[in-house]
């Protein structure tokens, strides 16, 4: 069957998705510059994968999200071999009877948004223009196919030294539970193939048009440099929330995660004026002396000053200089489920969500 | 087919396992209590299980060890019901391709030479007389199995949650890693399958005649009360090592184990004198002012003097008169290859093995 893609990805279009991942990351999802490595790897000379909405599919076709799961520090050091993708799409289709018509990307992210391509490239498969998050969220529930009532298992999970393991749990909040802890036993990062749905489960749960998106994203950032952040906030209905020098980092990685805080101290208009971020892998709140600037499902993104370029929270530096970019979530986040399953009470914060902007 | 049974065990004669089971389960296994209460609940009225020699499967036929993984004192708390069983078979029978045709009990134990009994009750399917250890040991690659070469996955595990996980490692100490943390994250104990093998490969590794004897133990402590640990001695080529009363114990959980030591306080012959076990999960060594006594793989186990009750390292308290008993382990645990897998330097005691009276 002829699909109507509309994108045709290679490995430049490819480096430009690891940027524009990057930036509706949200601090996480992964090292843009080993996303942009990884792209020339997965994408050789003259291959390239098409990107297809899914209403070219078949209600009954399966949709296959392939993610890298673990802590962002230790996931750029593991990219997937030839060996495991291949692996984990036999025992997913193994487990579900059936064979995979296309890969999904679950979450954004400099790696996250890299990584399905690698794997269609292997399996010659096409990527759905769509996702399950519309950014990076740190845990495995929280994406917009447990609001569509789908099942995370069957789930097939691999690591670099050739051990697998798949899981059938009695929820996908148990699924990440379980899953947490084996990818922390492999070494910290695992590959994870997992939420299979058919397209007819998912015409009205996924984010449709993410992949383009972000290809846009990464486009608008090679035309503009350090002035990408001020285009992105305009082009998108965000706003540049703060602009300022990081003063203090204080990151540990724990149960799996890496969780901290950055301190950002106001220079140009923001000057005498300072910022905390909060942060599990992804960024969870901007607080101004006690008042909240944006909160979790809304995308908080650290953009450098001088070259526009994504910093993730892995990646932010004492000194650094950073515009912090405010992005509204996609609907679906601001239903009251959506809060429930990843806004700030569930993160520990005393805080009530409100949208950027209200 | 027809196969001949030694022993055809009903409730009865199934807490004599679970006392005999506790015995060569060297301080772990679980709790022999418990054991015995569950023996009742898995074998109602008229209900009866046969132990069948190993002799009487054809090369092809597929044994497959049934186990509960995880600390005692959880272990104790999550009797396997009639659901999670036959869902571990079929789980096993599916990623192996073929039919069970008896199920294996893997370590002696009160607890482990119950459950593969109330296993086989549930699935209708005889017992072979043998085991993997001829006594507990604490680590899933700890099994004449791995000394046959046989693998332990593909492997199944289910929590009484409902929650199903497989594995497909790369090596059974990869298997152990895994599991164990996935055995902590399920709450501490979990129901496993693993080891799969056919008759044909069993041959040369199992530990033959194990359920038979474990069943003698269990006849011989029911006779001779508190006079058993000496009958015991006598009969299996061991010796009552120490008497005396327990004057400490230490015991924490860790790494989804308990790990501890015990000291006791010389009575009778012994007076004056002290020991001191130590153990993860079983006991590992008794040494008394650094001369060793009996160490791993050989088995120490502790009875109640006043009563000639097996008492595990869970068990043991402060206070209680107890006898130390040493056994001689199965012959094959004995081998360069074997010291290496269960021997004192791999539990980090700083000793050589020498074996039992030697």
């Amino acid at each position: 069957m002829a699909r109507k893609s509309v994108l045709e990805v290679d490995a430049r279009a490819l480096r430009r998705i690891a940027d524009g991942g990057a930036v509706l990351g949200s601090g996480g999802g992964g090292n843009p510059y080993i996303g942009r490595l990884m792209a020339e790897q997965a994408l050789g000379p003259g291959k390239t994968v098409p990107v297809v909405p899914l209403s070219e599919f078949g209600d009954d076709e399966l949709i296959l999200p392939i993610a890298m799961m673990g802590a962002p520090a230790v996931m750029q050091e593991k990219f997937p071999s030839g060996r495991e993708i291949p692996a984990l799409v036999a025992m997913m289709e193994q487990l579900l009877g059936r064979k995979v018509a296309a890969i999904l990307c679950i979450e954004a992210g400099g790696l996250n948004s890299t990584i399905p391509f690698a794997a269609a490239a292997y399996m010659d498969l096409p990527i759905v223009d769509g996702d399950g998050m519309g950014r990076a969220f740190p845990e495995l529930q929280m994406v917009t196919h447990t609001l569509g009532g789908i099942r995370a298992t069957p789930m097939a999970m691999f690591d670099d030294k050739g051990n697998g393991a798949t899981f059938d749990t009695i929820s996908n909040k148990w699924t990440e539970r379980l899953a947490r802890a084996l990818t922390i036993e492999m070494g910290g990062a695992a590959m994870v193939g997992l939420y299979a749905a058919t397209a007819g489960q998912l015409r009205t749960c996924l984010i449709h048009g993410s992949m383009s998106m972000i290809y846009r994203i990464g486009e608008l950032m090679e035309e503009h440099g350090a002035g990408a952040a001020k285009v992105l906030a305009e082009t998108y209905g965000g706003a540049v929330l703060f602009q300022g020098r990081v003063r203090d980092v204080a990151r540990r990685n724990e149960g799996g995660f890496t969780r901290g805080t950055v301190v950002i101290e106001g220079g140009g208009d923001f000057r005498r004026r300072e910022v905390k971020l909060s942060f599990q892998n992804e960024f969870l709140a901007a607080e101004e002396e006690g008042q909240l600037l944006a909160t979790t499902p809304d995308l908080i993104t650290l953009l450098d000053s001088n070259t526009g370029a994504p910093v993730t929270a892995e990646m932010v530096k004492y000194g650094l200089a950073v515009n912090v970019l405010g992005l509204p979530c996609a609907p679906i986040w601001r239903t009251p489920a959506a809060i429930e399953l990843v806004g700030p009470r569930y993160f520990g914060l005393d805080i009530d969500y409100r949208p950027l902007g209200a």
